[in-house]
């Protein structure tokens, strides 16, 4: 199963879209934009490009995809208030896979910049906006041609899951701590691979000195994402309940893995491109709204407070496209409908939260 | 009316869609390769850059969007063949309104990479694609950042139909040879700006000694396009046959304008950035079965032999999305009826040909 055929999130904007359940995602920028706001700094304090170019990988379509953006460009234009009026101009780049859907991320573009200039104004210089369809696995950008790269809720997706693990992963399709040691093993070797190939592309990309953050689903012990662990309850019910078959749910893994902070570090090292300037662990509840924060200016779309609703809602749109070639529509309301009763009955089980590594880094 | 809020071809893949029906501008890039093939050579000739920068503006989303790249790519790599293998990289810029299918362009990426793999083998250069939103009578890109710049079947668009005309082109919709003077010379003004922005833009985009071949609709005398003067005669049936308001008729203008050769070059000249090289009328009689050439190689996904539903067809591919929010879904099908009819009625008429300027420029 090669991931970058199908993989993408619920297209549109309707009630199971990513674009209106992507609060968890919002959350984890929100939290890491201090991090980011800190790399932008180091690096426009040393540098003054005539094209700030900036890539968002795995950029997605809805309310975040522009919030970051807007964010980045706010920033940069008051780091840099003090340059000739519109003299700075600014490059970004919207990069997902080609199942992404871009026309709705270009659609917005004239209202987005419209926007931003009631915010901050219409001295700013001008915005060239550019889609990237592309796996972020591989080489997307020509050579030393990017200032700064950011990527939120993105790297914890594999290139595939890793061969020869069919069959093995039984009763589940995430892997979680009643996976076997081979199958886990497996995962973290397809995460070392990928993650290395990441690397070593951005090295080319980025010029010397270049900012990077990305924020991923992470984990701290040897305890998996519990909200894929009930996912995998879900689905052991849909098959006690006879609605899908074991043999399918065996087959199929879901080509996730969230690494360790040692297990980031350690391939940032071997791979030798970059250095690390910060790496947090943020953790993040499922009931989003008790610990919101308002450090980041999320007015470009917010997609309402959190609730277990949320939460099963803001998975389903993003695993539902890769899921459903594998195990059909028809099955699909019925397992999120018992996945949100899990998920609501364990709302306050002190495990309801989401891990997010950040890592800072620049090149070498 | 804005035309770069609504103006885009018919989306997707179906019946109607410009993918299905773009013959017509398959044929003018046909016509024009020769003169693109001259202009990379001149500039191959002289120049070795690291990444190949190409943009295609107003590429929209159909076979031709791929089959001139693919043509280009083919081309590069035939002029830098005595380079080291895959030391060239290409960079591809699709640039189109916000409106356009770019979804499309993008998920046939994959597969077009195959092809050319196939065909030229797997030794040449990364191909790094992109999606350009916006209007090209603005800048879209950062300075002297392109090679070269391609546009076919696009420029004759203005960027809107000149302001206080409403009312004045009575009976058409199109400007032609029964248009009063004032109309014509309020489309040529506007032409003028339209075009003198988009060069002047493009100057500050394109490198020094960089290429571009702009190939558009155009006349040669005083008479106007054939094809939209028979749409004014259809478009008038329905007025006589009370199915269209005289008045919306009246109210609505085509933003077209096609120049003859010498207005194109009084705004080059004018302008001051470009120097031409050659500027050609290229003919293409509507029946174009009967003069294909295969000068350009068009495997990548031909439409078609043509005929009288041809023609109608390709120029309601392009012409329905603007038309529609003004006349309203219900008469579109009787309208491109009666416009087939009388298509088929003058194919053989004398003035049964498209007239395309393609010009080839320089930067100074």
């Amino acid at each position: 199963m090669e991931a970058i055929k199908i993989l993408h999130t619920n297209s549109g904007v309707g009630h199971d879209s990513y674009a209106k359940n992507s609060l968890l995602q919002q959350k984890a920028i929100s939290t890491a934009w201090p991090i980011i706001k800190e790399a932008l700094q180091d690096f426009c304090t040393h540098n003054i490009p005539t094209t700030f170019a900036i890539a968002d990988l795995g950029c997605a379509s809805g309310p975040n995809t522009l919030m970051i953006v807007s964010n980045l460009i706010k920033q940069l234009h008051h780091f840099y208030q003090n340059l000739p009026k519109q003299s700075l101009h600014y490059q970004v780049f919207f990069n997902d896979l080609p199942a992404n859907d871009f026309n709705l991320i270009f659609r917005s573009l004239p209202d987005f910049l419209e926007n931003l200039k009631t915010q901050i104004g219409d001295d700013f210089g001008p915005c060239f906006f550019n889609g990237v369809p592309g796996s972020f696995y591989g080489r997307l950008f020509p050579n030393k041609s990017l200032h700064f790269v950011h990527s939120s809720s993105s790297l914890h997706w594999l290139s595939q899951a890793p061969e020869g693990m069919e069959m093995e992963n039984k009763g589940n399709i995430f892997i979680d701590s009643t996976s076997p040691e081979n199958v886990i093993e497996g995962f973290r070797r397809q995460f070392q691979k990928d993650f290395s190939v990441f690397l070593k592309c951005r090295a080319e990309e980025v010029v010397a000195g270049g900012g990077m953050v990305v924020t991923m689903l992470g984990r701290t012990a040897k305890e998996h994402c519990y909200a894929f662990e009930l996912f995998n309850l879900a689905m052991k019910k849909m098959v006690a309940e006879g609605m899908v078959e074991e043999e399918k749910v065996d087959r199929f893994n879901m080509p996730i893995f969230m690494p360790t902070p040692e297990e980031v570090k350690a391939e940032i090292h071997k791979e030798g491109s970059f250095m690390i300037k910060r790496l947090e662990v943020l953790r993040t509840r499922w009931n989003l709204y008790n610990n919101n924060s308002n450090e980041i200016d999320s007015s470009t779309g917010g997609v309402g407070i959190g609730s277990s609703y949320n939460v099963a809602n803001c998975i389903r749109s993003v695993i539902e496209p890769i899921m459903t070639p594998h195990f059909g529509e028809p099955i699909v309301e019925q397992l999120f409908d018992r996945y949100k009763q899990i998920i609501r009955a364990e709302m306050f089980n002190k495990r309801s939260e989401f891990i997010f590594l950040t890592i800072s880094l620049t090149t070498i």
